[in-house]
């Protein structure tokens, strides 16, 4: 890869917490150059009018969201907008040949009835949207190497899938049991002012919030039922926690055969993340905490089996801004780009 | 009650979080002076030393552990020790009189065979503990109010029963379907210094412990068997969150007539708790934070039915060191001194 | 005070943090009754939809802020509104005979001027604003004995008087050397959203701001040059530390007489606040954490003397929200009503 | 530097955040390797044993500490013990040709006595002291390009002599004005337990310590006074903040000739850190938040100056456990071991 000309990759939606993510992380990948950073509300201004603290590394002035503009200068192009913005422009992106990575919930779904049942709206890319690949790079690997539009998971459904994708692969657990209790950082709900995410509100406390119907929800029983071979539902709860950044998926489920043992499920685990370098299988009575993950693209799993109850207990960390975000789509980008899965990603969280 | 003589109290074990919060609280209740402060470890330094914010209202000293010395000068005692201490003093103290409310786990137990199962030592006051009273008011109100001896539930279990108890005593929900994900403030680990909780270490990340073994487990489930009329058993994790108080309880299960919906649940429990002050069952779409129930006494229950999945779920907060310790153990000792449920209990958080 | 018949008092702003803690006050003060609350946006709401926790204790809806409507039903009222608001309302409702508590900058400034240049507006009230006393109790409490109109103090300048309030008195120190770094939850930048309040940006941080040109700054100078019977200037920089409440003030000042010792100096602030019931002066090499006097009306002192350097060192902590807002004005309350200074205030923080 | 051989590194002290930040960033640098890590209470036990989120990237196990072991195998030793320890190794590691860089006090003092004098101890070691040169490299790079030992400035000292150098070796301040009021994370009060440093405890509160006696005082000074060219004494004031990383240095003087404005102020600091490249000046009216700087090794240093009263007040942010402690040992090799200054070590902060 010594000789590889840099790819010359924009963003779209630079201003909120993913668009910074990704700049920080692309500038530090050996194989990219930001060429584009592109913003609505913050068109002509310096980058670093709104991060000042990235002058000294990055210079870029942002410009308006217009395809030409964008398409005639990046190969790769990350569109990291609110929901149902990306498929007006995806279309006409990737008819004049870049590369897609879409950060928004637009292209997660196998089926535009179901993004229209949770997200509203009235699309009219439905061929485009069907060549768009679920960007989990653990499990869907190959397709996304083949892909030219790939629709980033959302931050919770990536723990969720993560601690849970051996069990439905392997028919390991009653999927009607499945219960996935998740508790995230405030930075996944943006960097825009709301009152319950201010400090004075969301510090010293934590609450669950879109009890039973959260978006996320179909998002996740979309791919257990890809996993499981049928149609199944989950149980999904999340939570906000006084934390700027992580999430833990807690994940609850009855086992099939009550005779199996933790030292089992570790192995099926390790075998099937035997070629997936950001999942770490944690050893006996070691639990994650999120601020391990947490500055890294990883996701740490502790499995634990109640035999009193027959259950077991998967628990799931990653930082939502990187393996829930940006991390996630630059190790989708360099499988599109044939690099190494890891390039340019960061193995060391900044813990403490 | 404008002529009750003032009920002389003393505390053991004063120097801790439920040692601090038991003093805060008695110094501003009407019906009650305290007497007595007992330490090992502190004995002979003012309880000002310890905490200075204290002194203008509180300049006792505390003083050796010793039964004769506590029973001649308290009516009601107090012990907030490390498990396995109150056994050693409560016979004692009954014996010549006392009221005894203990705050450690030595007298949850209906039946000492659990509590050595999950605690150890041998035990050799059988009978006595055999009087004691688990000291939930909400459940066990007529009991404690004949009650020498009360043991104060635990925080977990406070914020878990109160949440699931209308749904097991009307036999709503399928037993072996019940989830109970809980997460706790850093408080609850006490004042002795832990590696992790220190703020280094516990802030700005969560984790669950104790999974599948953390040792509130067999007292909910012995007080869920109770209420269910038959032996259960519940799966109950408990999370570290990074904050300083408060326990938000997850509750989990399906229900037996998948019929039922939100209002029908509001109604029961709304019920249940209708002569319960410390419990307020919040309308439709509304889930309780933490905070809001922080430097309160107050329990605040949010429900919600999937008719997807056919579950409950219930959120439980309270403040861990009142509702679910200190506050808990005063409502129980208004009881036992037959004073208003509330008498001395504060009945507003203090948000934010 | 047994047979007082209760005040009728009325809060204007009610939804913010201001409102939300003079209600929480109020409806714990033993001689007033809350019969009033307006607001502009949430006019027709009751109050408990913005509050949901409150709704056991509080169930009065918020009303349209109209001046005949508040004075036909209040004897007192407050004001708790952004700057430059309460001196359009405040004249129309002394007039009508109310007692009128101002929570914003409009009536603190002994020269209108002052305001003026530091805030703006063209005020037309200058006869009325002259009668307004400055409420801080501790230095103005005659005045506030007999005012009908009182302009409630800054957090930051009660904090940073309340610690120098009694060297400038008696010229202990060059004026010209006095520098005051103040720090502050960020619930006193209130609770309408702001990125900069955001959990995600102001958690995990400290940073200054408004340097030397913050507003509290011809405040706290126009109570020192009383204080010190000569015009002079302060330096005064607040910092946001990642907490809800509480404001430590650290203050710098070079001593005249470099033969002063902390003990002298402990001397003079104990006999200055002699008769003041919230200002605690902490024993020597004890300094305040704001967690002290955090939910009650508060303000610790320590003291320290650096004999290598000839300065005194001063930490002064309140709560923002209470002795820093909604406290200090009931204790202002309280004395235009010619109730004790302490009636209906918390005197234990909430600690931990 | 293609070519460089890898030099071996071996840290004594590796369980603790210095110990932890000097793995994490080691692992991370092109040019070393680390073949030693030194502990008392955990030799024997892999090193994931203490930290299990490094497992996949670090398998060493910690071994006993003994000077021959490690001189055998180390070119370069990082000591991070408590102080009073390292005098004890290192002239016997330096004499069998290590090349040592002490993270305690034990090398900061030019002169033996002030040590003693804060320290304590009875220090044998006085010419190898002699040798050593204090590691701030923006101020001492050619002495420490020549260093076989280096004593690793501490976190306050280095957030605070970075804002004041400028001012002081262009005498443009009146020193004895001179006021550093600081504000640090808990990070810096190190991994062991203790209660002050409990999330319960240090969460949601600020308070000042070590107040006109805090050990880094005379460190400070030294260094000070060597800029200016005379003795100098300083006001420094540490207080602990509720977040995990980070300083905050507020430091006020009183500007010698009046009339230098902040553009004045800004030419001579771009002017003195112009080859420093881990200083950013940041433009008018921009303030450095402590988050910025957490993650990398970057110091950001905002000024303003008060035209109202004369002073000049520089505002100056680390990481505590990088630009703080590990990463600037790691910045001071690289310039003993002849490579880029900036090798290794990260220029991007972990915001949010």
């Amino acid at each position: 890869m010594g000789d590889f000309e840099p790819v010359s990759v924009g963003i779209v939606g630079a201003s909120g917490y993913g668009g910074v993510q990704l700049v920080r992380l692309l500038l530090d990948h050996p194989n990219v150059d930001i060429v584009y950073l592109g913003g609505q509300g913050s068109a002509g201004k310096p980058f670093s009018d709104i991060y000042p603290h990235l002058e000294h590394r990055f210079k870029l002035e942002v410009e308006p969201v217009e395809v030409d503009r964008i398409a005639d200068r990046c190969q790769v192009v990350f569109l990291s907008l609110p929901n149902g913005l990306a498929w007006t422009m995806a279309p006409a992106l990737l008819e004049k040949g870049c590369k897609v990575l879409d950060l928004s919930a637009d292209y997660r779904f196998f089926n535009l009835d179901t993004y229209q049942a949770w997200y509203g709206g009235d699309r009219t890319d439905g061929e485009v949207a069907a060549s768009a690949v679920y960007g989990l790079p653990e499990l869907y690997r190959d397709r996304i190497q083949e892909a030219n539009l790939v629709g980033c998971p959302g931050c919770y459904p990536t723990a969720s899938l993560l601690a849970v994708a051996p069990l439905l692969k392997q028919g390991l657990i009653a999927p009607e049991t499945l219960v996935i209790d998740a508790k995230s950082g405030t930075s996944g709900g943006g960097r825009q002012a709301k009152t319950n995410l201010l400090l004075a509100e969301a510090s010293s406390s934590i609450s669950a919030y879109g009890v039973a119907r959260h978006r996320h929800t179909p998002e996740i029983e979309q791919i257990c039922s890809d996993l499981a071979g049928h149609e199944m539902m989950v149980q999904f709860t999340p939570h906000l926690v006084p934390m700027v950044r992580g999430i833990l998926a807690t994940v609850y489920a009855t086992l099939r055969d009550p005779g199996l043992v933790r030292e089992d499920l570790a192995t099926i685990y390790n075998a099937f993340y035997r070629s997936s370098p950001w999942v770490k299988v944690l050893p006996s009575g070691v639990y994650p905490q999120t601020k391990w993950a947490c500055g890294s693209n990883l996701n740490y799993i502790g499995i634990e089996v109640d035999p009193r109850t027959g259950r077991v207990i998967v628990m799931s960390v990653i930082d939502n801004l990187l393996k829930g975000q940006a991390g996630q789509a630059l190790q989708a980008m360099n499988l599109m780009l044939g690099l190494e899965e890891t390039a340019g990603l960061p193995t060391l969280g900044f813990y403490p």
